[in-house]
């Protein structure tokens, strides 16, 4: 009976969180960074599936960062079953095609999760999973909608459609990241969720309707798995095979076009840290308001996000700044512009 | 003759200069640093003398800071004639007296100078030195009067009383750090100047003073060049004897007590580069209204100043801004804020 089955966590580690530069680099993604407390985002992202119906998890990597993920999880005592190690990136929907095909029992529900989100709620998160179940059971594609707290344009959107069950809806639309009116719009609608890039199904549910779809990502995902090479729990997929997979996220691919897909909204205190202004807003502030890591000084100083890995960091007299000092890089904005990163980033490559 | 003898400069570098702390520290001083030009503060002191009127300088410093001095002095091609290594600082009474003590010709002019100090418009000093020298020939004591470009309450005011020849006046009276209020009224009053801690005399003429009133540091520092030890043109006076001269500056040793002084008023781009402000005041901005020295990404950036001497500073959407990064250390804080940088180094101590 596939009731029995346990869930498997699939996470996802493959962002480079360039907008948390410069904590966050090619080299040490965001996901492998401790942000909001002692545990890194992967190993809080395992700490929400340490319970009895999760088997161990399934994580896709980047090759490059093997060491790390095994050795975070290690560090919590929940290593992976399997950690697939990608040659290449090529965006969500082939990654999670490796997953389901390196799961035995194709009936497995997988519990598809990014590796640097935050959850503060996890009993709001498990009680979502439980409620999706049934229909998971039944071959439905879920994903969570996030209960919205503003209107965000740096998220997709869904429209929830009639209730399945109780608390789960038919998606009647996926939105792309909208203008701030649209926002605007859909928040005052009351029936639209962010797309939190959570999503919940059973293995061949998930390879089915890929296939339907995108039939060459099926077929190019299975010869990489075919012609892995194994080496204990790490699986690297072929390169070339994997290589010929097409770049597509499971939104594209999946499921804005299948018909069986479901949202459960759900608010769950989640964040995907996608900035350092979001970072300052979900942290404890201290009573000036600010959030203060490493070795800082601070006189006169409120409202500031503060993290220096290495370097003495003396202020006095600033308010709403975003400081951060990691290695030989110092970045320093104000709260509000943590969207500009990127700008800078560009301009450095110059 | 006393006419023909050349003037010998006293260039006095014992200053820590810790409000322009990262960059000032104790083992590299202020007058160390190239702030303002390609040269250092001291380089740019020594460049200010090399003309036929004035002999090789004598140079007062800590004796930690040998090396870089004969170092620095030696990248100009203007050697000092005698370096006078310090075992302890005393304040500027006992260190010009020890430089005069190592003139020989006691009847040469002594032109005191900070090491730290700015002066852009080099030929208006060369002519205010001019317009002194027959009153110090006759055995006067010369300071020169920086006219004064506000109010500042961080600097000693002089009061000119009558003109003893055009261009040079006695004090009516030395004005020591004064409150706004007061500081306005001396600026409104149009006779105050700021002490710019330049002083002209015989070398005589200084000692005679000192000796009227401070007896006792005319013996501790002559017992401590008699006990002196020689090593090329570097000379250590006795440590025992130099301890036991009081720390005095000249300013309440000798220029506010004696008889014969005078005020050269002087209008010369002056600044004593007192802090982080002061530099981005004197400093070629750019079209932003910037100052930018290292490796710095400034975008939306204006009127700050940015100086890096290793790490790389991202910026985006930043006004009015100081942001220094020497080392591990980093210091922020909003123009205008420069003399919290004490307050920061206290902070820090404990």
């Amino acid at each position: 009976m596939t009731l029995a089955s346990p869930i498997v966590p699939v996470i996802l580690s493959g962002g480079s969180g360039t907008r948390l530069w410069p904590m966050s680099r090619p080299e040490m993604p965001k996901q492998m960074l401790a942000l909001t407390a002692e545990e890194t985002m992967l190993q809080l992202t395992v700490s929400r599936i340490r319970a009895e119906r999760f088997a161990a998890p399934v994580v896709v990597a980047s090759a490059a960062h093997a060491d790390l993920v095994e050795a975070q999880l290690d560090a919590m005592g929940l290593p992976a079953q399997a950690l697939i190690l990608e040659p290449a990136g090529r965006n969500t929907a082939p990654a999670i095609a490796l997953a389901a095909l390196a799961v035995e029992d194709r009936t497995a529900p997988l519990l598809v999760m990014p590796s640097d989100h935050v959850i503060a709620d996890v009993a709001a998160f498990h009680e979502a999973i439980a409620r999706a179940m049934p229909l998971v059971d039944k071959g439905w594609l879920i994903t969570f909608g996030i209960t919205p707290d503003g209107p965000e344009t740096g998220y997709g959107y869904i429209q929830e459609g009639e209730a399945i069950v109780p608390g789960v809806h038919r998606v009647d639309r996926f939105v792309e990241k909208p203008p701030l009116e649209a926002a605007q719009k859909m928040i005052a609608s009351g029936d639209h969720v962010w797309n939190g890039g959570i999503f919940l199904f059973r293995a061949d549910a998930y390879l089915d309707a890929l296939g339907n779809f995108e039939p060459a990502m099926v077929e190019a995902t299975t010869r990489a798995m075919g012609l892995a090479t194994r080496d204990g729990t790490r699986i690297t997929p072929d390169a070339a095979a994997f290589a010929s997979a097409r770049s597509q996220s499971i939104d594209y691919a999946v499921m804005e076009r299948a018909e069986r897909v479901a949202v459960v909204p759900v608010a769950m205190g989640w964040s995907d840290v996608g900035s350092w202004d979001a970072l300052h807003a979900i942290s404890d502030r201290d009573g000036e308001g600010n959030v203060l890591n490493g070795e800082v000084i601070a006189l006169d100083t409120t409202n500031c996000l503060v993290r220096s890995d290495r370097a003495r960091v003396a202020m006095v007299g600033v308010s709403d700044l975003i400081v951060v000092a990691s290695g030989d890089d110092i970045l320093i904005l104000p709260r509000g512009r943590g969207q500009d990163v990127k700008r800078l980033l560009e301009a450095m490559k110059e």
